[in-house]
């Protein structure tokens, strides 16, 4: 039996995906990340996801050759641990989720961060497959990144590749971690929010607001964007540009100093936004880049919603 | 015989080595480099430089295993080509120096990049040895940089480590090549003394100038710099200190981005200045990282004036 399955869990969604040995879909289920509990609640939602995922395909999950588990926070691919997923309900510290849901779901499992899970599926079978090293650039709620160099996951001493952390500006904005004037802080979706909100406080007018509440949303959420776009709301556009903008320039910094063959840009926003966006970053680029006359390949995510769990299932193949 | 010579091609010094095969050096010579004519006038000198020190060390240039050149501009590893380098005479274009210089000497030349070297340089024999990964952050006239990883040099598509084009301040002062906001913009010899200028222009005082007079230069050399700090100069000193402050940002996004076990401080202005920079650039980066309570370890480079040439000469271990 060579299926694999893969896990992508965000903070609003849990998405599975069993696939086969050439990283065909067999089956997939979805279910929304639980906003109260622990950390056991989220992988007992987990666990039910992937059943799902395995019925549809037709397996038991005891019967597949691992499970790879994109997490956020911080996900140590050598203990199974994640840490300080602070976008989790309850998960300020440690908990070993390679070994819980292992016993649940009767098969080894591995975990990896959740960004660089995602790179590694574009880099392997996605809009990366042809380059030899990338840089990801995940834009959505913050703003993540991942590093393939020479065929290979880079991931520094543990924490490379935090493209959301890239300064734009000295002493600009503060992104939710607290980091003055970084790409995140400009073009992360929460960052975006409060930004949104600062401006109507101060009198700006918009529609971001009414079309959430209309569209049942507590947040911004990339959807919400778009309408507001699509219904020319100035403050949406400005903020969107404003974002690019950063994009544009934490991109140029990032080329100058890593030089690779392409930049693939993914996430909620960034694949909902690539077509507008990747030719305005681009633009923005220029100017500060080192070779402008020989910039890399810039391209969006092409693995879609299910890039994430793929890209988990591929934990497998790499461990093996 | 397996004695090997380095050149360290600068734009206002060509210094040489011959090293032996534990990298002693046995024998150096310096001479300056020409300021008109064009690259056979610069071979020339080079030339003469190279066998001052073989004479010095007592072989012939003939017997050695070969020699290594660090050289600016776009250096070509392959080809031994160097093209662009625009701050030596006539030399926009594309020379064979590889070819050229061996011809003259009678053994093997490669070339490499001048910062690539003097970084390789300082991981192999200096203060980078106890690492497998580094960044090299080489503060003179302008702001160079080399990379490496997993105990090798990354190049990216060749362009790689342009540590001086990461951008501090979007829409910030344009560095010599144009680019906006860059580090180099704010902390490169040549744009520091810019800077002075138009202070100057715009009324400011300054021993800065007087003193250059003094030491009979024709620019803001790093040894005037340091005097006029000597004097308390306060231009001076606020003019240091935003150099340390756009290296310290950019040092910042470097870590955030690539994660390395270290970054080394070198060139002219970063060997002069490490006691009193590193502890600033520390400081001031630690609210840009995204992890500032492990932060690499950041050390001065160790192999002084002779760094770059005994660097170079590893490009003939390389390639051996």
């Amino acid at each position: 039996m060579t299926a694999r399955g893969g896990i992508d869990l965000g903070g609003t969604k849990i998405q599975t995906a069993i696939v086969d040995e050439n990283n065909e879909v067999l089956g997939e289920a979805k279910r929304q990340t639980p906003t109260s509990g622990g950390p056991k609640d989220v992988a007992a939602e987990m666990t039910v996801a992937l059943r799902e995922a395995a019925g549809a395909a037709g397996v038991e999950t005891a019967d597949l050759a691992g499970v790879g588990v994109g997490s956020p926070g911080d996900a140590d691919e050598e203990t199974g641990v994640v840490s300080g997923a602070r976008n989790l309900p309850g998960w300020e510290g440690s908990f070993p989720l390679a070994e819980h849901l292992s016993k649940e779901l009767g098969t080894a499992v591995r975990v990896g961060n959740d960004v660089q899970v995602a790179v590694d599926g574009e880099f392997h079978l996605g809009a990366g497959a042809e380059f030899q090293s990338l840089l990801g650039v995940w834009w959505g709620t913050g703003v993540g990144g991942g590093l393939v160099l020479d065929g290979r996951a880079w991931l520094g001493r543990g924490a490379a590749a935090e493209f959301g952390h890239v300064v734009v500006r000295r002493g600009g904005p503060k992104c939710s971690a607290g980091h003055p004037g970084c790409v995140e802080a400009y073009a992360g979706r929460w960052s975006m929010e409060r930004r949104a909100r600062e401006e109507v406080d101060g009198g700006e007018k918009t529609k971001l607001f009414e079309l959430m509440r209309k569209h049942d949303r507590d947040r911004l959420t990339s959807g919400i964007w778009e309408r507001a776009l699509e219904h020319g709301d100035e403050l949406a556009e400005k903020l969107i540009a404003r974002a690019e903008r950063a994009l544009g320039i934490a991109i140029a910094s990032a080329i100058n100093l890593v030089d690779p063959e392409a930049v693939i840009l993914g996430g909620g926003m960034g694949s909902r936004f690539a077509d507008r966006a990747l030719p305005v970053i681009s633009e923005q680029a220029t100017p500060y880049l080192f070779d402008p006359d020989d910039p890399p390949a810039i391209r969006a995510a092409s693995l879609g919603d299910l890039g994430g769990a793929i890209g988990a299932a591929l934990l497998v193949t790499r461990a093996s």
